[in-house]
């Protein structure tokens, strides 16, 4: 018994439409490995379920309740927005970790997220020699942002690129039938933060000779250039298409959607950067227009995933546990592109030390020379990653997703105030 | 050749994800009538088309791109927003459209659009009597609001409500999710105009324990109601998601987006529904949002569209097209609801003077008694609509849609000034 551990895994950050995906692949290749590994113990949102001892025991779960994760957006254990101070800051919450894992025989530790939660995992990683206790800690990437380094794409982002994609597509579509009489302009916002990978998804669309126009955060705004390209479109094509990303800003750093505006209350304005631009093009050029936020749509949108994103989601899971029964501590598996058409990759290691806190941004080849566009560069990038759909079954014309029992593991220790 | 007359075809209105079914439906049919339909011309931008003799010559199109309309979303031969006045107000129009129909041999006039559209076509089908020119007018019904009256659906309809459906349920896992430390109110606003249909395809998401909010239209917006109905679900689940209609409004008919607030340039607020509702619940109970706005995101959706509902849009298009043969004039053939579970359908006829200007909106038994939600009732009408899924083929990750060549038909007469 004292060599087979369990293992806590938790979901971190932003949900997306395959992070169950990911899920999934850590928890059937640990069933895989009985010999080595114990129980798979998630944690209740997130790195909170390890600090109030709030563990769910997945072996309860029945095999095909853990496959259905496969086809399950969202976080199927809660997920959070909670990040660890270093070890000198806050060493109370680090000794609580190990009273839990302890408690537990928690031998592996698997953490699904982004940025914040890579410097989470590899702080966890650091417990071994900090605090002598034996934990091996691997990383799951995961992020729609696409922002974390080393990897060539991050699980989440070629789902929600394949949605961008397709609903710019269909919406492009619907303006230009509507742009004699009425709409000429459609303007849709997309997630992101501070990288453009989704926006420039919308940039596919080009291809098919749709007049798009793209806002990215890596480029300053500059609304006198951005209204003469949006001009220019209409003249030529009765119609365009803008995909802004909400980190769009101007010059001096403000974000677009920050306009200042008030109402009655003194609230601050409601709306985001989309209905900003649109209102924008209305009064500099007077088209009539329509705008979307898809904000969670996007990230959830499960039914329109990448069969690509997908598997891979599900092959980067399966190698943390790869990785942690060969022995290794603070790492992180990647996807590593070995070409570009046709598209393939294989699996890879970081070292968690230079994933963490470190966010990768658009390269400007990527980004056309007026910065309203995407180049050939970036076509070839971005295609691989949406290659191939992942439907869900249906049931009465809805998707059938799963929704764990999540029963709790009984608690052994006192409780524990966040 | 005098017997043999040809068709005229428009789309009008806000375009659908099927409205081109309706289109294949519609020219498929005639091809196979040759004998007494010449050619298919399409009103390039609808009744605009007509009346400036821009003319598409849909017999320039091959046997496959007319089939592959049937999985294209939007209007391929462009859609206008353009009420015909009424004979008496504007006879020149009516005498324009009767010059083109004879200088091209149009006896049929097929239009495919909503309520607006519907008397339009009323219009056109009383250019016998009134003017004495022989024209057979049949409206294919074609609108998401499924507003219309008699049809049992709209064409349209059906694929949106299965988008708002497994939309509001991917965004409601995304935020059940997030709850513990973040986001725990999610707010969709979706289109309907003064009808709350498609609003309440947001309700189905209930049968699977999804605690949701829906604000109709029809149901007067009471603040206090609403956010008690939100702190109650988000005190028992964690969690609320919010499905709000464009035409939800006040006691006073001011809709709930116009919030009389205005920027530095004295400019209206620029935001939607959605927006609004979140901060009104920030405000109140103090809960992070998230809100999105799908817009024509929504009634774009061929990615995700319902196989009944293209179905019917095809076989409407064929059923208008074999009422003209028949020799029928000013009617629409309609959708008759034969059973529930399992849903059965069948085609039916209704006289145009009956459909015109008249708009359905949800009857109070499909509406729950504390107004925001869907009864058992409103279930079963929406379930059968939603059924099957009918995937576009893609290629290198997006849908193949089909852009056709429309070829225009020779001008015979003189410029018509609009």
């Amino acid at each position: 018994m004292a060599k087979k551990k369990n293992a806590f895994y938790a979901q971190s950050g932003g949900v997306t439409a395959v992070i169950n995906a990911s899920a999934c692949g850590v928890i059937e290749t640990a069933r895989k490995h009985g010999d080595v590994i114990g129980k798979v113990y998630a944690g209740r949102n997130g790195i909170i379920g390890a600090l109030t001892e709030d563990l769910i025991d997945t072996s309860k779960e029945s095999d095909e309740a853990i496959a259905a994760l496969r086809s399950t957006p969202s976080g199927a254990f809660g997920s959070c927005r909670y990040k660890l101070k270093s070890l000198e800051a806050n060493k109370r919450e680090y000794e609580r970790l190990i009273e839990v894992f302890k408690a537990h025989n928690i031998g592996y530790f698997f953490y699904n997220g982004g940025g914040d939660s890579a410097d989470t995992c590899f702080k966890v990683s650091q417990l071994s020699e900090a605090m002598g206790y034996p934990i091996q800690a691997i990383h799951v990437p995961k992020t729609v942002d696409n922002d974390l380094p080393i990897t060539d794409c991050c699980p989440g982002f070629g789902s929600v690129a394949k949605y961008i994609a397709v609903s710019t597509l269909e919406a492009s579509f619907d303006v230009r039938s509507m742009a004699k009489t009425s709409t000429k302009v459609f303007v849709i916002e997309v997630m992101g933060r501070h990288a453009g990978w989704i926006a420039a998804a919308g940039g596919l669309v080009a291809e098919q000779g749709i007049p798009v126009v793209i806002l990215f955060p890596e480029i300053e705004f500059d609304q006198t250039a951005f209204l003469a390209k949006v001009d220019d479109n209409v003249k030529k094509h009765g119609y365009c298409t803008v995909v802004v990303s909400e980190g769009c800003h101007y010059p001096d750093g403000k974000f677009l959607a920050e306009q200042g505006t008030r109402d009655a209350f003194g609230h601050a304005q409601l709306g985001g950067a989309a209905p900003v631009v649109a209102n924008m093009i209305k009064d500099a050029l007077g088209h009539k227009f329509h705008w979307a936020v898809a904000d969670y749509l996007q990230r959830a949108a499960r039914h329109i995933a990448s069969k690509t994103d997908v598997k891979q989601a599900y092959e980067l899971g399966k190698a943390a546990v790869e990785l942690a029964v060969k022995g290794r501590n603070s790492v992180m598996p990647t996807i590593v592109r070995v070409s570009d058409e046709p598209y393939k990759y294989k699996i890879g290691v970081a070292d968690l030390k230079d994933v963490a806190n470190v966010e990768k941004f658009m390269p400007r080849d990527f980004i056309s020379k007026d910065g309203f566009g995407i180049t050939e560069k970036c076509r070839k990038y971005l295609t691989g990653l949406i290659q191939g759909e992942d439907y869900p079954k249906y049931a009465n014309g809805l998707p059938v997703y799963v929704t764990l029992k999540n029963v709790a593991v009984p608690k052994k220790l006192a409780e524990f105030k966040l």
